[in-house]
């Protein structure tokens, strides 16, 4: 039994599973627990699981001697983080669920609700790869590519929850049409998915992105080819977000970051390429692999606490 | 002689005038001139004439029985708001000059020194088209284009004091090359000199904007082209910005914004077209028209008397 201490619970909800910690509040992780999200069940089911999990993990922390003061919960998709409200979220199915005060009526405790990506991104400028830096863009590039534009250790919402939305960006007007009805966003050329889909067309055999990258680096010309068409419209579309956001530190995270120096350092030379008068930022992995979103949450609930 | 009352000193200094203010606290203009900025002198004699017309203006305001309480300063190109210094403007020939120290020594006030575009951002999101909304993009279409995203009347800067450079984000990878270096560039496309140049290409006889413009509302096949393309461009970079910031209203200013419904109307529409899950900004024309610098300046000065 860990004795005495204050613990956030704090929960991290995607598509497919829940990261679960007690988190204290130097973000160091109390215990850390991982559950199925079985979106299928629709979102009534999940919002039960949520409410279940942290309720546990509440009384785990008093069980274990520790004092939660508060949950935070990060989720993916369109979320108002003033109301509290998990807007829209294609792969959990909500809509308009007020899970913040769900939370703090089961728990009896404040609670936070974030955007998986921007709490992510709080938890890299505050803790993680950009912590040296006041002005951070945290762009996490998965099955999706999301952005959070952090400054001063706080990341930018929007005016309706939506800000950050990167990976809907125009870069290629005549690219691949998106999973969002555009053609050409960025998400559909460099993300992992797309790395892997375009691959799978020209070649004819079903792979990944971490495939295709590991082929390039062996000298397939395919496969270098694909890697290196979404490596430059990366730097577009980091090029872009330094034109608007004009930071220092940019922190690449998600699946894609995987791949190390062999996506950091084309990146970097490609991005360098694009910049003329803007200030070139440091373009780094993120540091806090992906526990970034349960710290993230866990911070965004001690914030609402001061 | 106007009783009593406080007023700033608030200069707007362009590539080749001043607009020059005396302006009271809750916006309102006492008294205003305008100045040449002659930038063909060189940068030391566009300092001494606008600490020369400021120490001016400030015993103006005295003769007039008014307070001068503080001093605002508003330029372009790269500007260092926190360390009170214009880095780099192509148009005034500015390198790392401490504007704001020199002022605040000359008047013996207060000062502050702002980004032209960014102050005037500021007006219009407190006083002008987007006082009703918390989170407001301001875009100048001009010679160049530039924004300025201001949530809770506070401007972004960015991390070196460049942020808000929508004019230089790629929108047609196989468009013309930008005065920046790059092709593609917004601003090569959708800009009233680019636009004027595009015509002027095609119909082999100078034409401005303006003139493209009337001459597409007056059915004119080829000016109705060359208006649809930039209008199509400028909407695919604000479906960008609108998907990096969400904001709940978008200003358009500047001397191409003087086409009215001309532009915002199809622009509207464009956008409407690109935007999928994102919520539409409320597009609106500019209201404060070109003394907007001069009251975003006086504003950034009084919030430093805060």
């Amino acid at each position: 039994m860990t004795s005495g201490g204050e613990v956030v619970v704090a929960l991290d909800v995607g598509g497919t599973g829940m990261k679960c910690a007690l988190v204290r509040p130097d973000g160091t992780v109390a215990h850390a627990e991982r559950h199925a999200t079985e979106a299928a069940r629709g979102p009534e089911a999940v919002v039960g699981t949520i409410l279940d999990v942290a309720e546990a993990l509440a009384g785990k922390a008093r069980a274990d001697g520790l004092t939660p003061v508060a949950c935070g919960i990060a989720v993916p998709g369109v979320v108002d983080e003033a109301r509290g409200v998990a807007v829209w979220s294609a792969n959990v199915g909500f809509r308009d669920v007020p899970l913040r005060d769900l939370a703090q009526a089961r728990l009896g405790l404040p609670a936070a609700l974030g955007h998986d990506v921007r709490v992510g991104g709080l938890a890299e400028a505050r803790l993680g790869a950009g912590r040296d830096a006041r002005h951070v863009l945290f762009v996490a590039i998965g099955t999706g590519i999301a952005a959070a534009h952090v400054v001063d250790g706080s990341a930018a919402v929007g005016a309706h929850g939506a800000a950050g939305e990167i990976g809907h960006i125009l870069v290629r007007p005549d690219g691949p049409r998106c999973g969002c009805g555009r053609p050409g966003c960025l998400e559909a050329v460099s993300s992992a998915s797309a790395i892997g889909r375009r691959y799978t067309a020209l070649a004819g055999s079903a792979t990944t992105a971490a495939e295709v990258a590991a082929r390039a680096a062996a000298g397939e010309e395919l496969a270098a080819r694909v890697w290196r068409e979404a490596v430059e419209a990366l730097a577009d579309g980091l090029a872009t977000g330094q034109a608007l956001f004009d930071v220092a530190a940019m922190v690449i995270g998600g699946g894609l970051a995987q791949a190390g120096p062999a996506l950091l350092d084309p990146l970097r030379a490609a991005l360098r390429e694009r910049l003329t008068f803007h200030r070139e930022p440091r373009l780094v992995a993120a540091a806090l692999g992906d526990e970034a979103g349960c710290l993230g949450a866990a911070l965004l609930a001690l914030d609402t606490l001061d």
